[in-house]
């Protein structure tokens, strides 16, 4: 039996930096938290928390030490919080992010009316707005709302980082059409697109694909999703202790692949009980 | 019978100004001639001949006097020989033409490789371009031709004035796929499109359809053709000379437009003509 990993499974760039900050500064003689949990894996929060990085929601909850800032960045009001209160950030933000709330920040100091193409109500995206510094963000879900948007004299557009490139090039047109100067910084992080190609790609050589994260995760579902369209022989899997034996009759090529959440040793996990299948 | 004469018909605003800066400056005491034919339209241009102002194609064969620029601009390269041979430029560039131009210098300054959607022989482009100070400008007329770009740091794209908006969409959309930033002035100057939007208004009430320019004309054949697809009675005509009283037989309404270089002129002798049938 052959088996097929894929190089884009599992955590992303950002990700894997903010988890690697939190476990080194957990290191450090010092209170630590995060505001938040740092990625959406329970197994990796818990093992934080072993390290002594409680979750906090809030700032005003912090009294002292080390805060770590998750990957999907915070608002400069909390940024500011966290020096007031004397606390250390440890600066966990995806860099593409980062550059996210910096082009739109350009944007409004250029004077752009500002288009953020992304979900209202996400973090990241709250963030990006908030490095704005009070100037009025359209923060618009796809082609539909930027409709309803009025006519500007100039518009800037960024995107939130894990957007579809598809819907920034469509709300982009619809923007072209209500002013004479339309400036995009594309800020969409292409971990995802390139994880469902090369899924896609392995869901086609393989006769049984094993999609490894949270049940409620919502990239993870997706990817499911894409390669049962090409593969009806896909199973979505939280742990290696799920994978049933009976599945594996005539398997000659085993396709495996992960969420962006997904952390590593619970990959190798799947990959090694897999092959201990060939035996 | 019940005539409705397009208010969009004839001459736009770049083609009236240039005209009415053409016969003006011909009423001077002083050589005067114009770089080339200053409108696509024989009736006029033997006018402004009768007036004194010759048409040359080349600065090298202008010895004194006013030199006329029409509507759709020349290069820097023309302009800077105009200065040298001291001869006094009238310059009745269009204002969006102009624009474009601006623009244009505007990106390159900035550092953005730019891109023009538009033909790559005319001479409205050819203009465009030199305003850009020997940088390299990639003229492209859609879609399938930006495809073919290179991938660049940051793209500014501007348009020859008299391209659909929505090619202008197209080649946007392609140019997001190469660049992480792309900044668009949308220079198209929409008198082309209201003008056949009405066309298409007045050919759906009319039981007959005249529409008035050269048979040359591209952008009156293309208007006539519009007017054809809903009102098969539509019938393209040079001068009123070339109105036959039998087309008429049953029409209540007659709609008329006319193409951008068709004077008004031209067009009254139209509306009196069909007005005489009325008897």
């Amino acid at each position: 039996m052959k088996i097929i990993l894929a190089d884009s499974a599992g955590f992303c760039f950002g990700v894997k930096r903010a988890t690697q900050l939190a476990f080194k500064a957990a290191e450090e003689n010092c209170p630590i938290c995060s505001l938040g949990p740092i990625i959406h894996s329970p197994q990796v929060v818990e093992k934080l928390e072993n390290k002594g990085v409680k979750v906090v929601e809030r700032v005003e909850d912090i009294e002292a030490g080390m805060v770590v800032i998750r990957s999907h960045g915070i608002t400069a009001g909390e940024l500011a919080d966290i020096h007031a209160r004397n606390l250390t950030p440890v600066d966990a933000t995806c860099p593409f992010v980062k550059k996210a709330q910096d082009y739109a920040a350009l944007l409004c100091a250029e004077g752009y009316s500002v288009v953020l193409v992304g979900e209202k109500d996400h973090p990241e995206v709250q963030g990006i707005i908030s490095y704005t510094r009070g100037a009025e963000v359209a923060v618009v879900a796809d082609r539909e709302e930027a409709q309803r948007l009025p006519n500007k004299t100039k518009i800037g557009i960024v995107a939130q980082t894990t957007q579809s490139f598809e819907n920034l090039r469509q709300v982009t047109g619809v923007c072209l059409d209500k002013s004479k100067e339309v400036r995009v910084f594309n800020t969409i992080c292409d971990a995802t697109s390139v994880r469902q190609a090369e899924a896609r790609k392995i869901a086609q050589q393989a006769d049984l694909m094993l999609v490894v994260g949270g049940f409620n995760s919502a990239n993870t579902t997706r990817l499911a999703h894409i390669c049962r369209e090409l593969q009806p022989r896909t199973y979505h899997i939280e742990t290696a202790a799920q994978i049933d034996l009976l599945w594996f009759a005539d398997a000659k090529t085993v396709g495996i692949t992960a969420g962006a959440s997904t952390p590593r040793w619970i990959i190798d996990e799947v990959v090694k009980r897999v092959a201990s299948f060939e035996n």
